[in-house]
């Protein structure tokens, strides 16, 4: 049989009835399959149980200077706590605020500061008259929701293996003191798997930039969260805050990091890295809204985690258990359609994510009969700011989740999916 | 011998030496005494540290209704938390939101809200030429700290016996369309101890404001900080929600409540109840801020406290702590004071704060003598906008951290002062 892509019409008819009959026997399965949120599955979870017990009614509350955890107090985050998450921002201590629980919150209220009071040596944003934002795509829906809520016009810059585009993006920084931001998600991106090569980070770092207060938001989000233990198999980032001092930058980044998805992603900790002076203007500006984050939280993930070891050992744990869901989504890939010539995906080597690029304006549909066959992806667009994805081609994969057995059920959907609809489209044409 | 508001200058001269030696003998101890924030004890602490043991590895992370509390999700709170939360908000738990651990957080976050994205049916107050807001003073530095930040023109509304001075407040709302809002504390409030009577409760709902969009932050931070068990010692407070509903206002009042000083003030739950259109348009708001707050934090303070019959028993516990600090802060001002004719203070049945007014022109200076001989207080003016007390005159005293003994020694101290600087007043009229 010809792959699909060099079917006939005739062809391609017969196989539209057979794509149908399969699709119509999953909807007679009454399937409830969810592939939808990168989160973590119960038996990840469960790594992190003994976090609850760590801390109770008889362990010492106190930090290692002394702190009553309990009480009120300690704007910026306890210093074992900031000697961890320093660890895992590949940073000093100095330079690092422990937030609550969530990196997104934190990374919206770094961006509203700049928005509300502004930047080091900078005015407030929202006194510009116009304000735009680079948006590599695919890419994190949430970070878009975020200029998207501040005004911000939101311009798509394509990803490719490297990172995003960097001739486009020094470009648009280049003519255009409005454009304000780049979100990054630098090692293994939501949802393309890919880590910034060196040039990419260095260029980042380099580019001479209309606005002086432009601000890259690095979302560090994966920066432990290998798939495989080998070193060799593993990704390796280049640091921005180094990237960004040695080319005269020193304010330009922000770093963010948590432990969502390494311990509990409801009950975690974030945190940020920056520059001593944005450092010192964010924890004035954040006087304003918070006493002080949960530190017996805090306290806890120090005593459950450790340091870096520790991480990298629990990581380890969790990539044994969410490796084997990787390999299936790729191998069912590969095997339902890797030899029809109608779709791309990403091969990750860490984070939650699998890319897929359909052909050309059939993810829609292929979200909607997936969705009739009781299988909910990603909404097709959300990888591409303001949900709308202009080649209608991306999907975003999220293997962790569903256990084995329904993942395999849920891919088989999937790819009779895509099969589908690009069956459907090709014979429109 | 005279009171000192009756003495002669040859009696001040001689009371000055007498009092400049006590004041050196205090300065002599070298003592490091901290009466300045409204933190809790550490044995009240103590009191909630089973709340450390109640969610274990063993234990049952599913609220009620079967959300795994250790995962991403539920941006308003799990059901029960919202239920227990009510019963302090006095509300209904459809409209309330759950927040992290703080309330001034949550404060700070909701005027954010408003300021950049706007209210129910209202534009974003960034918008506006210029922006004013009402403080009660004396009342809270961190709800003036938060206005402050985003700019508004602070005005100061004295506060009296039944709340703030309603003929004022009814004037600057009605004739300025630029006059947003207003702090309140209504029960037992900061520093003054005062619960708002019926009276100002429902001029503040029914008063006709030039600003469609006004808002009364209501801040029941005491609202179960009782000092004593018998019910007839207790303020009783009218609910705000209930009288807006009533005046035709039913947007007007944002109310909020912590856990933080009933269980632990670094670790607690805060919320926020208000009409359902508010709360509608906040969570929509909110999406692009938070996933979900701390579910299994909430879970904890609901196995814990139980429901308000089990909040009122734990803050009985803690009254026990915090009463005879309270009850030896009031007699110590008597004996020293209570005839001296120089100085107020209040006599609250609850709350964290007893609020002292020297004589005008002698707080700053109280401040720094007590200072001087080891003794922190709560800096003069901290208790009205931008820090600036127009009459120089109140102090706000907080009994609850130091122990009993400290208490004393401090008290004595503070006394000493005030008779120090008034005499030293009196003597430069």
């Amino acid at each position: 049989m010809p792959r699909v892509a060099d079917m006939t019409s005739e062809e391609l008819s017969r196989e539209l009835d057979a794509l149908k009959a399969e699709h119509s026997s999953f909807v007679a399965k009454g399937l409830a399959l969810n592939m939808a949120r990168g989160k973590p599955a119960s038996e990840q979870l469960d790594l992190s149980m003994p976090l609850l017990d760590i801390l109770g009614a008889n362990s010492d509350w106190r930090a290692e200077d002394g702190t009553d955890c309990r009480n009120y107090g300690v704007l910026d985050g306890i210093p074992e706590a900031k000697r961890l998450m320093a660890s895992m921002l590949d940073d000093d201590p100095e330079n690092v605020i422990v937030f609550g629980s969530s990196s997104l919150t934190a990374m919206y209220d770094t961006v509203a500061r700049c928005f509300d009071f502004g930047t080091v040596g900078g005015h407030a944003w929202r006194e510009e008259r116009s304000l735009k934002w680079l948006c590599p795509a695919p890419g994190y829906d949430r970070h878009f929701a975020i200029t998207e809520a501040f005004g911000f016009e939101m311009i798509p810059v394509p990803m490719n293996e490297y990172g995003p585009d960097m001739d486009l993006v020094e470009r648009l920084v280049a003519e255009d003191e409005n454009v304000k931001g780049i979100w990054c998600v630098p090692k293994y991106s939501n949802p393309g798997g890919v880590t910034y090569s060196d040039d990419v980070v260095r260029r980042l770092a380099e580019m001479e930039c209309a606005a002086p207060d432009f601000r890259i938001v690095w979302d560090n989000a994966y920066c432990v969260h290998h798939l495989y233990d080998e070193v060799e198999n593993q990704d390796v980032l280049l640091d921005i805050a180094d990237a960004c001092v040695e080319a005269g930058n020193p304010d330009r980044y922000f770093k963010f990091a948590s432990t969502s998805k390494i311990t509990l992603p409801g009950a975690g900790v974030a945190a940020m890295a920056a520059s001593p002076d944005n450092i010192a203007l964010i924890k004035k500006q954040m006087g304003a809204q918070v006493i002080g984050y949960d530190k017996l939280n805090q306290l806890r993930h120090v005593r459950f985690l450790k340091d870096a070891e520790g991480i990298a050992a629990h990581m380890s744990a969790h990539a044994a258990i969410i490796r084997p869901k990787f390999e299936l989504v790729l191998a069912k890939l590969e095997e339902a359609l890797g030899t029809e010539g109608i779709a791309r995906w990403t091969t990750p080597r860490g984070g939650y994510f699998v890319s897929f690029d359909a052909s050309e304006g059939c993810a829609r549909r292929i979200v909607e009969l997936a969705r009739e066959a009781g299988v909910i992806m990603t909404g097709a667009g959300a990888t591409w700011p303001y949900g709308r994805d202009p080649f209608d081609s991306n999907i975003r994969i999220a293997p962790t989740l569903p256990p084995l057995e329904e993942l395999s059920q849920a891919m088989d959907v999937f790819c009779c999916c895509v099969k589908l609809a690009t069956v459907e489209k090709l014979l429109a044409q």
